[in-house]
């Protein structure tokens, strides 16, 4: 069995770096302890292993088929849907009454960082059961729930997220698709979805769509977005019946291609009957209370494949030999392991840098969105506003970042990283989705310029000042890491200073030139958010060895371990922060080339 | 016919930027002349249009297969093979006597660029036989020349490079297969081969290997390997009969997937016959000799592929309508083509300022190469010095940057550039093997830090640093980038202080911490070096408007063109030079933790 990530990086950022015990002084969590946690994580191990990762390549090769309407797929994911059912993890955030386990989200998302590094294309199928059944149960009646819930929860039937249509991608507002009420409670749903993950396939019973469509005479644009429960089959005198929901195309996709992805056409009979889900024209309302969570899972998703391909090529650096070492290069001694030339121990480290880094940053997410839904007054609030204010970082930081160090991992295998003899190619194809879907990362730029750093007049900014400042503290009392605690707090300074700079620009240039770079304000951000957390893990790897060293075994984390942390930690401000110097200088520029250049000269 | 490539681009980089025409005064190229060249690049077009490009997908889906030991290619690929036999491309630079055309290498190279944009993996077949003919037509005796150059020029045999061995890929001094010298004059071959690109196909009816092996009792490493031509059939009594070297596999690969790889056995019945080119332990000096070029054909196809990969970004981004401007959202409105988006502008002005920047530095290293060969005194000197020092750039920052080029290709596709429904993806997979093959992108910032700066005691960089300070003092008088010919200058002395820095760490802490950041070094080197392209670019841009508008219409270069390109290089030094400022704090560190990081560490 290939390494696929690091049991000892979960532990040590959910126990040590998060505390997720300190969750359990909620009411909501209280009956979990680390104990608990603990057998969960181990059984998203073993799933992982003994399932889910024995077949992510044969998933891949052999991609679904679409044959007379219906899409099929591995042959094994219907007992795998089956068994993530029986064991809880659709429902592991649910609430106890609605048939839920209470688990944290960090335990959720931990879980679900194991099991994608196994195989993200079999994890997509579940994760979105768990979207579309937090939806029902959020904002469904009743008899909704009682119908859905189950059924989802237990991995037999599929749930989807059915938003997108072929004019109405990124411009959500603009979707088409028409909602006619009947006089018998449902609405007849005309209209095409495109890029429906797990939209259509054979590995459950039933395919219930969450879907996103305009009642006759509704609002323009976002004000007039309902939202329906659309099922492939309805219930009719006891019977799933077609509900008139076809699969009109699967599309083959550059990776994770073992989730199909569905092009549906409902209503071409003119009997597709769909559900309302709580109030008309509060569809994407609704559906924003999901995006937090939908993002960060992508963001998780992405460190998944990126961990996985870091640890098959950190063991091909260390099985393959080639060359010799700089200052030894006589023929007559042998080839060393490349793992012992620096230019591989950069790509490794800097792998490792990105992975370790935002895993921390989507844990630092998990907990604020646990402690957003279930802690209260300001603790709550604050959270809630970190979590708005981090969530585009969250999603695009380890997408975009992921393109670059699986490419890496492709790179330190050589030629052979081009052939499908090895997996890392594989990894560099199936990463490159998460840049793209839930919003591009140009959006989550504008998202986070334009909206997040202006939220209740700078507060969310406010909080994350205030505590990264706290970890710099903390850090500059550290001897290991006090220089880079220092880098930090002058560029988070720097970053101020520039948010000031740009709020200058949108008031005297208005706002086309003040999000013009977005995208490069989102990355200089990112790296220094990620920069806090690496500070936040070596300030407590600083501890846990210090406690080791004077109070033998009690630690579970390995010192090896911490000493690696603090080894990577080095790496990422000598290496990454730097980046942030070009990024602050561009960002300062007055110079609008894009927004000024005439579209007739892109040619 | 979708736009693959700018002839604008073309003629305005060969003619006005690198005056390919002041090549005729060379008595090599004394027949030529502007109007010759350009009859030379229409045929390339009309090639690539009419039969390259129509088949580049096709060639990409239907891979060729392995059937009872023969590699099977798309059933094209034989009449391509033929005409571009017939319209001399193979020979296109062969001396006449030999019967070549005595081409240029820059309108050999503009031509393979061209053709490359349209269909990198046909190129692929016809660059491997230039070089095999070149090797013969340069070190060869005159019954090799007789027989072989004729069948490799006509595209009716196929000329490979047999070196990459499974334990000797970047380290080819560790070649292991034999060659044991007979009476008969040839030599009996026994080893294997891998990543032999067209190692075998059947559109061709002979294939020509020039491969590297190791006489017996020949001294160990680099000095005790020699060159034979090994043929897959040779001739007995006038007939072709098989030469006992074996197709043992065919690679599967992450791209340009038309062109087959092959997995090759020498001598498995003892009778594979291989014939010494030049003298015994010579190999590796005369493959060197095509180094530079093989190299530069890497770059330069990574252009090719990266300006194919723009221009369907190009004309998605003027179709696809998606959102409105920021400053007017109004969902009355209709949606709007994305190119309006300023980060829609920005992924392309990125492309199109790598792709084009890139393309200049090729064709001044083409022209190096002419001058080299072909030039006399001082002049053949300098061009033969700057060739070698700017091929580690040349090969590496287009492949490098064209991952990241053909990434914000299908970006710029949203969703749909996931799919294989654009071709968006087939780039991004196509143009990732390039930082591998011909030497990673590690060996060539080693090449160009431990021993290219070195060469003659600094003479190259000191050439170097004489044209490029040449040309800011013509930008210095053109109002529209004086500021840019300031910063490349600020910027090439803090080079030349980085490289004093670095040699000073060679001194002090030996050349393990000297080189381990020699990747970093290059990058810099590299943005540095293109930004120079740019401002010559610039420079003449600016000439060539102020003539259009005194002079009008005798300008083959469109107002529009010219225009387009004072904003590109505005973009790249707008958004691509600051990031030296990342790279220079980072090379200039004294921390070195990828060199004194522990493998145990690395988990």
């Amino acid at each position: 069995m290939a390494q696929f990530y690091s049991k000892e990086l979960v532990d040590f950022v959910l126990f040590k770096v998060h505390d997720v015990k300190s969750l359990c002084a909620l009411s909501r969590y209280e009956d979990h302890d680390e104990a608990s946690f603990k057998m969960v994580l181990d059984s998203a191990n073993s799933l992982a292993e003994n399932h889910l990762y024995p077949i992510h390549r044969e998933m891949d090769t052999n991609q679904p088929e679409l044959r007379d309407g219906q899409i099929y797929v591995h042959e094994k994911m219907k007992g795998i849907m089956e068994m993530i059912g029986e064991q809880g993890w659709i429902s592991s955030a649910a609430d106890y009454e609605k048939g839920g386990q209470q688990l944290p989200m960090m335990v959720s998302w931990a879980a679900s960082f194991i099991m994608a590094a196994a195989n993200y294309s079999a994890v997509a199928f579940y994760g979105l059961s768990q979207g579309a059944s937090e939806l029902i149960a959020a904002f469904g009646n009743d008899a909704q729930k009682s119908l859905y819930l189950n059924q989802l929860y237990e991995g037999k039937w599929q749930g989807t997220m059915a938003l997108t249509e072929p004019e109405a991608g990124s411009s959500l507002s603009d979707i088409v698709t028409s909602a006619t009420p009947t006089e018998n409670g449902y609405y007849l749903i005309k209209g095409q979805k495109i890029f429906i993950s797990c939209g259509d396939h054979d590995a459950c019973d039933n395919i219930v769509h969450m879907m996103l469509a305009r009642v006759k005479d509704a609002p323009k644009g976002a004000k007039g977005i309902s939202m329906f429960i659309v099922p492939k089959k309805r219930y009719e005198d006891g019977q799933l019946v077609a509900n008139d929901v076809t699969t009109g195309g699967m599309y083959h996709k550059l990776g994770y291609r073992g989730a199909p992805i569905a092009h549906l056409m409902m209503g071409e009979s003119n009997d597709c009957r769909g559900y309302l889900v709580g109030e008309e024209n509060m569809g994407l309302k609704y559906m924003f209370k999901m995006m937090n969570s939908a993002r960060i899972s992508v963001g998780m998703h992405s460190c998944s494949i990126a961990s996985a391909a870091y640890y098959a090529s950190l063991e091909y650096a260390k099985e393959r030999k080639q060359g010799r070492p700089i200052s030894n290069k006589d023929v007559n001694l042998p080839q060393v392991p490349i793992i012992e030339h620096a230019d591989v121990k950069r790509m490794l480290l800097f792998q490792k840098s990105i992975i370790e880094g935002s895993y921390s940053l989507l844990m630092q997410c998990a907990r604020y969105e646990d402690l957003s839904y279930y802690a209260e007054g300001e603790e709550q609030a604050k959270a809630a506003l970190l979590l708005d204010l981090l969530t585009p970082i969250a999603k695009s930081y380890p997408a975009e970042m992921g393109i670059l160090t699986t490419s890496a991992a492709l790179q330190i295998h050589g030629g052979y990283g081009y052939t499908t003899d090895y997996v890392a190619e594989k990894y560099f194809r199936e990463i490159r989705i998460h840049t793209l879907h839930e919003g591009t990362t140009a959006m989550h730029g504008m998202d986070l310029l334009g909206r997040k750093i202006m939220l209740k007049n700078g507060q969310a900014v406010m909080y994350l000042m205030q505590d990264v400042m706290t970890d710099i503290s903390k850090a500059k009392s550290s001897e290991a890491i006090k220089t880079y605690a220092q880098t930090l707090e002058t560029k988070m300074m720097n970053l101020q200073e520039l948010t000031m700079h740009l709020v200058g620009v949108a008031q005297k240039e208005g706002p086309d030139a003040f999000l013009s770079d977005a995208t490069l304000y989102l990355e200089l951000f990112s790296i220094l958010v990620v920069g806090w957390q690496w500070l936040k893990m070596g300030v407590v790897a600083e501890q846990e060895i210090a406690s080791s060293n004077s109070n033998s075994n009690t630690n579970s984390i390995s010192n090896q371990f911490l000493e690696s942390t603090l080894k990577t930690l080095t790496f990422y401000f000598e290496y990454e922060v730097p980046k942030t110097i070009g990024l602050l200088t561009r960002l300062k520029s007055t110079n609008r080339v894009t927004l000024n250049i005439n579209e007739d000269l892109l040619i």
